[in-house]
């Protein structure tokens, strides 16, 4: 899968310091999906933390429920390959996931009263949300749409990085520019999986 | 498909009393997607006019904008059968015409301060996306899940009434039931299409 705007090398080397982790999870009989279920859990209380303006508190459990979302499909090769159930559990929960941290960064733009944090926020919302809906619309009439600069890494990456920049530097602009380029790379990313998707449908006729 | 709450007499003679407008567009030589896009433009509009607290002004947008998503499908029969990019392209206008209903909904109460409206329309927000998100995994997947009380046609006549009953009323608490309704129906709605591709792809295994 493409990463977009994370280096390749970056992901692959997440995914290879967390081996010894998964298998450590595995020896312990937590299953991949509990894990699944845990990661989207740490993102609810996370958004809700962003929510009521706690930027610090909001970085450690987004951060750990992160890990523990990138953690799980390692957890599933362990301990002898995924089930198609879990996928299906995966991609829905990382769904809810992406509306979380949207959902509290439009709840903490509407209670501090910051307009540009509330467009951009539902932009992103609304657009990572369509980025994956166009894939797995693709998909279900057969055709692949893993393209484009933003896909869900990439969109994570960004947010926590803007969001440390105001938990760590108490630098909150640096929190609403993350949330901006979230929405406009995510807009960018449908536009071009729309237009993937279409060119397909369009040379495999009615 | 399933209407879920609406009657099935109500969605039939909505379709047929449609039948003759859509010849009469094929007639004119508009395409299918012409009127998808007009749909999703008009809904658009409509839910900026909400956001902008002038209901009357968004009932007659969004009511057309309806109108016109409800006939495209037809116009695309009667003009011998849809693509399968013309599906494609309508599935993912519908989705962004559901985002930009709540959209307006949740810039409505932020800017009015309606704290209730906010939440319930973000939830609304997520939930109707989710429950399109996890029909179209699902059929990526080999299975379906076209079940539950609120698919499409529910959440939306739910919401126009509300809508209506504020603009032509000045009843503003029946939207606000109208969003909450639309919000716990589809999370329900959710829930069981979860548990029925859940169940699916169990019994399918590994």
């Amino acid at each position: 899968m493409s990463h977009g705007v994370v280096p390749k090398q970056v992901a692959e080397g997440t995914r290879l310091g967390l081996a010894p982790v998964a298998r450590r999870i595995v020896a312990l009989g937590v299953s991949a999906n509990a894990v699944t279920l845990l990661g989207g859990a740490l993102t609810c209380i996370g958004a809700a933390l962003l929510a009521m303006n706690m930027p610090l508190a909001a970085l450690v459990a987004l951060a750990v429920g992160t890990l523990a979302d990138t953690l799980d499909g390692q957890v599933a090769k362990a301990s002898g390959g995924g089930t198609a159930f879990g996928a299906f559990l995966d991609s829905t929960i990382d769904r809810l996931s992406d509306a979380a941290l949207f959902i509290g960064t439009v709840l903490l733009a509407a209670t501090t009263g910051q307009a540009a944090l509330l467009w951009w926020g539902l932009v992103a919302l609304t657009s990572s949300f369509l980025v994956s809906y166009v894939r797995a619309k693709g998909e279900s009439m057969g055709v692949g749409a893993s393209v484009g600069p933003a896909p869900r890494e990439a969109r994570i990456v960004i947010f926590l990085l803007g969001l440390a920049a105001w938990a760590l530097f108490d630098l909150q602009l640096a929190f609403t520019a993350a949330v901006l380029i979230v929405a406009l790379l995510s807009s960018v990313t449908l536009l071009v999986r729309v237009v993937h998707v279409g060119r397909q449908l369009s040379t495999k006729g009615r």
